[in-house]
């Protein structure tokens, strides 16, 4: 007897990460990961485990006190207002549970990370998007429609494009009746937070993540800040799918990377100043480059095709990303890496050009 | 002006877990946590990282090979059969998004783990509990109704009660249109696993946590083995939530902890020895215990109200778990812990008893 137990099975497309490689020698510059090694605080932890244990055969702190504690501290808010989980990919999808219960559509640009339809599907949530336009550019006009809430990056991704903070306040304060998402995933590289909005604005979430600016990409960690109604709301959808998400390691670990400031600024500091360098060649050699508050940088070339480029540099061992999506399918995202990194893709494109 | 934006919240009633507390003296017997550190391999994964932590800037490997293959080795399955995940409860979460959609109701015991429900009602899923009997025995032929999909955790929590493997053939063999889910949480400590079953029925799930038998609770991992086709739709589902759910060092402590097979037998060995020695001094003391095939035990006094033990024990800094819901209102469920541990229990219990 055949079962009809397939009927039964979900129907979604999952989201599509960029390539891994085993490769030790490759060059990868397209997954964002910061070139830098994590703070050396992080090694302290290690050290304790090694030593000991034991305390690993226990649940973890279900309330993830001590990291909590931390961030709230470093972002000067109280522990009430900040929410992490297991990486900002788990803050937000556990946000888009907790705040788009509505029948209106929820809205973001078209251009955007591409997870957010993916939620969408998985967790039923109508949505529409809203065209970036031709310079890749959000306007907030745009967003003064009905709808059932509201996620931006700033910066956007892959674009790499930051709006001021005023921007952002314009999207607030025209949607009363929304809670408005506003993804900093890349804002240590040069954007302004919207952190210290949240203290008048109880409809507006921050989410922010270890994965770039602190070098943790490997430890699942990231963060939400908010108003207290917000962030129970947070609390209670996290309790209602699993109460223990992060584990005793990520916790101690992400609260030495946050104590650690002066390393952190360290490492931010010579991402940016690589970035901008690179940015400067690239324009050189006859790239149109976006100006970038990221850790990677968003071109499109006069002459030659994105995929062609692309292509070429992975036979070279060099890997960036492309997206084969409409708008954007003559563009490059390249990720920031160490100089020399970046240098050897310099002269691979100047190879490719010649 | 006061915005609408709270109405778009989720409404919906959280899990209560065990109760934590920090003081170190307190005997904790209420979350079913392993006495026994974990395997000493585990200490090599933070030597390792202690060394360099260098990788931690890189996102995990997303398909979290090195943990599926010990585990496939481990059970004898091949790596497409295996599913990882943040423990078991995520790994549940994620089945519950992937298999059960139908407008029909899953089914489950009426006595069991109490987050079933909490995911139902928070992924919008219809479900009919089915009482166990006066004894809380499950019936097989309870089940033989129409339905969306089947859970059961085998052995049972909080009732500690193991039923052999032609129950979970019965139950799949009635159901050909549904995904059956076998939830062996406890199974190590005396249970006989349904993996073997899995690959002769595609539509069943069986999962495991490495909270209990393998002293992992603070590392978050959990893990199915089921069919190709349902392990392929809970990476999707995985991947349309989130790709990198399980971190660097959790891929690689939950590979040495597989591969220390001596170490869990000693451990699992130690605790049903306990357990049995525990369960004949709780009937000596007047208790009626479930024979039990975990890592608890489940009890009721003839003479003392559970409630009264419980709050007299958590007077004494013992805590075990008391749940006030109908129909086991008057029991208790008992962690087990180290030898010297229940010995205090026991003596506490003897004082209230006097």
């Amino acid at each position: 007897m055949q079962g009809k137990w397939r009927e039964n099975l979900i129907k979604i497309k999952p989201y599509v990460a960029g390539e891994q490689s085993n490769d030790k020698d490759m060059i990868k510059l397209n997954a964002n990961e910061n070139p830098y090694p994590p703070s050396p605080q992080v090694k302290k932890v290690f050290e304790k485990y090694a030593q000991n244990s034991d305390g690993l055969k226990k649940y973890p702190n279900s309330d993830s006190i001590i990291l909590k504690d931390a961030i709230a501290q470093r972002y000067n808010v109280n522990r009430n207002n900040v929410f992490v989980g297991n990486g900002s990919d788990d803050v937000i999808a556990l946000s888009f549970m907790a705040f788009f219960n509505s029948d209106k559509p929820i809205l973001y640009p078209d251009i955007t990370y591409s997870f957010y339809p993916v939620w969408c599907s998985l967790i039923k949530i109508p949505y529409k998007t809203i065209p970036v336009d031709e310079n890749f550019e959000i306007h907030a006009e745009d967003y003064y429609t009905e709808n059932g809430g509201i996620i931006i990056p700033n910066p956007n991704a892959p674009t790499s494009i930051c709006k001021p903070l005023d921007f952002v306040i314009d999207i607030v304060e025209h949607n009363p009746d929304s809670v408005v998402i506003i993804d900093e995933a890349y804002v240590d590289f040069g954007g302004e937070s919207a952190v210290e909005l949240t203290k008048k604005y109880e409809n507006l979430l921050v989410t922010q993540t270890f994965s770039k600016s602190r070098s943790l990409a490997g430890m699942r960690i990231g963060f939400a800040i908010g108003s207290e109604e917000l962030i129970a709301t947070l609390e209670t959808v996290k309790n209602s799918y699993n109460s223990y998400v992060m584990d005793s390691i990520a916790l101690e670990v992400g609260t030495a990377s946050v104590n650690d400031e002066e390393y952190f600024k360290e490492c931010v500091n010579k991402v940016i100043a690589t970035r901008e360098r690179v940015r400067d060649e690239l324009i050189a050699l006859g790239f149109d480059v976006k100006k970038s508050a990221t850790n990677f940088l968003f071109a499109t070339h006069k002459e030659y095709s994105a995929k062609e480029i692309f292509e070429y540099l992975k036979t070279k061992k060099i890997f960036i990303r492309y997206f084969n999506v409409p708008r954007i399918d003559n563009y490059l995202r390249i990720s920031i890496g160490r100089d020399e990194e970046m240098d050897k893709m310099i002269a691979a494109m100047k190879e490719f050009f010649i």
